[in-house]
């Protein structure tokens, strides 16, 4: 990410994946949309281009709406699974249960996101079954849907067999899965395997699809594997606010994105510059990492005269993205360099030594 | 509208306003966004500046919140202005209580439109005073906004007394007062007076400002002329995925609409082509206005079988814009040309002659 | 009413018939009930009692649930018949519209009350079938049920044939039917047919069942005559704070009143109160009555004078009952005594002699 | 409580409290409250008498509203405390977390509960202020309001300094206080202080206090100890309907059970009963307390057989009350009798020879 443009208001470019700029192929697409006209709310050719295209990509028959944020993905995708008296299953530290406001309480009417903790960031099968309670039972909210992160809000990713196991122990309750794919890329090319093995042949029934993380200007895809879920979406989507007029904007990028790889070699990239600066940090004496490293997300436990020394060297290094005690967290790009990478990990080697000389 | 474009799976450029393409300024805006890097959730200086701009532009410090649909910005004004148990009071015919499948209720949690009558489109002062009831009365959901449509549903305009009587009427009762301004400019040039004017100086609280119809992609912003009553609109706003991650691009494109009187010049040109438009209409034998075209929208009385010509020869004619009885609908954007409006209108003669000699 | 008691804090004993006690039936059966333990949350005998004593009095199996509300037993009902985005075609005077604070928006989770005008306080099939719109389309809410009161707000009564007519529009185009029945007592031996000729083969889906105003403490009961409809219902009672754990005490009011004709009984004396009173007030010069008495509530116009006569002397006249405008209302109730009546009448005519002798 | 009545289909009398019949005080309340006719909707004397003797009772002027549930109480007064977007601290196993099916959701639009883990059924200041974070922060659920159960979900009692402590937290941090008061009652004798010291004393600021479960029919009350956190309180509670119209005979209900001390008598019986039993059970082999006995509930764990053998012997023991896996609940009530606890017990004794003789 280049740091000379207009915008740098920034100095730290690891801060999020969320504030890099969108990448070629997705800007020329949106220029290529907007000649002539198009019919309006989502009737429109690369509308309908997108289902097609989708369903190419998961190998199996999608419904798919475009929405602009993630966080209407998820909660849009909840409000369809869970009834305004249902209980969403979902990690402790989930975007859902912890960044969005309440959108997944708001937009189901009222279901409860249920908490499960673990360290490693992930849920499992045992844990989930462990929660389940109270069907039936008209004094309990009622089970309704599992929501799992790929990749997970630690950067740790949920292996094929995990996702199965999860999907089986819910969909043995009645509960249905969704999988929160806000770098769903990233974890798609780290495990190497296929975007239907990662969804649907694991048991996943609807995916929160992103593209604004990696390389979109705003463009995510609510993607439903079983046409018998859909239900109420398309009220649902409108309802919301979600339901652009100018669709063909959303869908075009999404589109572009899918397009020649430009979403699996973006996330290559992005997640061979987070393993560059995991190396070399875990090779920095006092530096650990609080998790491994799987994506583009890196967590790593920082003494704090150090973090200030960076920051007093223009790294506005983030803490507490987890929670106020959580170690500082680093998130490369598609178009991070290997550059930008090594002048944080020798401005870490020089604040490392600079405290450790002062004491 | 250039209608060689690979996105022309629409013969008739006048189903709406939202079916055109960005204009250049807009676009451009998008693409220098691009550019590096930037702070994510509107802390960009995009967003920032855009604040700047539109205290410039309505004359008094306001705070403004962009989102990227018309409906968003309504419900979450309305949800802003009204508690889950008010009352919200609009024209029958208005967006608010026909078009945004019940996004108002959504977002307020359930407030009550109560839908006021009349032929002309328009509100007055006298029938909301009517319609004000019940205040302090727990059985009574609580009188808490009027919203206003400028301009209005069928493509009148509110002039500026009237919004004053308005405004003095729902004041003096307590209630705040809203504007849904989707075709905000349009009106604006029409009634040839200032933002400021039109809106706070009139007694408007908070402005829907609409970008999109005019030569935006998605742009819209929910503008407030009283700090007190932005209250939790910072918490609603993310909590329905209406705060974009890569807000800067939103926000690029109301800054460039807002700039040298680009937002102005388009919705000039808008209003000249419905004109344009209008009057060739009234001049065909058998054709009617159905209402005064005073700004970019023209409804228009024609016989069944003249619409099933036109219909035949390629010009998807929009019926039902209002109810499914309503008379056709046209609608010229920043961009139609002479030559368009002329086309149809010879087509509009054409089918004409051609049925009334078949009679 | 007898209006000697230490609760005599009101004069007028028209005021409603919820001002009335209850009948000394149900207060034996609350006694009786009170004897031992029973099982909690509706699963005891009386509970299961209610059942199969509501099913013998309609005449079919009807699954119901208690509550302690006519709002609630309105609100939960619709919360089953409509989703979110739904639209409840009313009256609009009826209570659901303008009495209940926006329960059944609160409780649908945003549901839309459309109302429909007319003189008499009644819908027709007609006025339905010409709201009916959209049904299919994301940007309009969608048509799902329509309730109509028995007796309604102004005191009339739709005919078996005219609730047949609004079932028969309804149910064509995909509707169901509810059927607030607050007074339905009253409704139904106004029109001597049996509860299962004025609801379910007239079309009726779901009843609200009144109790409380004609004998009980604070008893309804919401009737589903057909089981598919019933779906969530359980949840939604329980979440609502309306499943009782001493349930018990509900569902034996309803028994007791439901035996041996109390409930039919207690209805036909207020009417016949109800009668005398209108054919006393129709026959003083001066007063007209506003609609024709159907069952236990009168409306009638009376001069400002009069009103004021009326509460100098004891008489707290209800006025604006429908609206701010509205004629004064009296309604008479199961204990209602003839001499009250004569009283009141005699008082009317004092004030109307005294009023007419000053002009 | 005595079996022999026809209401007795269940044969454990020690299932819960909410299985009791109401104390003679409170039918003969009921039983005055229907001389005559009342204002209708909370207007009656009875009601405003209430709001005397609760203001009487708590030393200080509160503003309090009946309602029929415990569930309803909680759910209004969270309503109030937390906004859509709110979070709502609680212990992980409290009434409002898992047996109210999501209604503090649904009443708040959307609040999330967020549960506090602990082994004796009670929260700390110091898990309390672990848990607020996010204040101001668009992106998090907004800490709202904490809520604590007296006599709490395991029958174990927050001592005076314990709820202060709690409450010094959350007013420091901007949070409410809210108290489940389902067991008020029980709670308060056995820490044998006041009502006040028990709540606002120690900072609580709402109060749900509970009548239905020690003696009463179907009556609790939403108690403000600070009128300005009433706000929409009324209309809330109107929409939800819990304003029944005949509101006189709830009120009267709390106003027979708070003369005389007949809350505190009924209370103390069943703690004495509890005790009785929860004694009588530690002394048996092979049976231990799950928790201490501070009130009127007592869990054991038994073993399985044991329990097997009870049921066979007619006692319905309740498994699963905290959840599938938690001891068995057995609580006593005000009418509770020695000669029952005893029966129990040797049949207790009884079976556990039984068993063990058996291996």
């Amino acid at each position: 990410m280049s740091s000379d443009s207009p915008n740098n208001n920034i100095k730290n470019s690891f801060a999020s994946d969320n504030i890099s700029s969108a990448c070629p192929e997705v800007m020329d697409a949106i220029i290529e949309a907007n000649s002539g006209i198009a019919k309006s709310y989502g009737e429109d050719d690369y509308s309908k281009r997108l289902q097609e295209k989708l369903s190419e990509v998961f190998e199996t028959e999608v419904i798919a709406y475009p929405v602009v944020s993630g966080t209407a993905a998820n909660a849009l995708a909840l409000a369809t699974l869970a009834p305004s008296y249902g209980k969403v299953f979902c990690h402790e530290m989930s975007h859902i249960n912890t960044d969005e406001c309440g959108a997944p309480e708001f937009f189901t009417g009222g279901a409860k996101l249920v908490p499960i903790s673990s360290d490693n960031g992930k849920i499992t099968a045992d844990a989930l079954a462990d929660k389940i309670r109270g069907a039936g039972n008209v004094h309990s909210a009622q089970p309704a849907t599992v929501s799992i992160t790929q990749s997970c809000e630690v950067g740790a990713l949920y292996q094929l067999n995990e996702i199965s196991a999860i999907a089986k122990t819910a969909h043995e309750n009645g509960l249905s899965v969704h999988m929160d794919g806000a770098r769903f890329a990233n974890g798609l090319v780290a495990l190497d395997v296929s975007p239907a093995e990662m969804t649907w042949k694991s048991g996943v029934d609807v995916l929160s699809f992103g593209g604004t993380k990696n390389g979109c200007i705003a463009a995510e895809a609510v993607v439903f594997f079983k046409p018998e879920l859909v239900q109420s979406f398309p009220f649902l989507h409108k309802r919301s606010g979600q339901l652009l007029s100018k669709m063909r904007f959303i869908s075009a990028q999404l589109d572009a994105y899918l397009t020649d790889d430009v979403w699996l070699r973006n996330a290559r990239h992005a997640n061979e510059m987070a393993a560059r600066l995991s190396q070399g940090l875990a090779e920095i004496k006092g530096i650990e990492l609080a998790f491994p490293t799987e994506s583009n997300e890196i967590f790593a436990h920082i003494p704090r005269d150090v973090i200030e020394a960076l920051n007093a060297a223009g790294f506005s290094v983030t803490e507490g993205e987890l929670d106020e005690t959580a170690p500082p967290r680093f998130v490369t790009a598609w178009n991070t360099e290997a550059t930008e990478v090594d002048a944080l990990l020798d401005a870490v080697k020089t604040a490392v030594n600079a405290t450790s000389n002062q004491t």
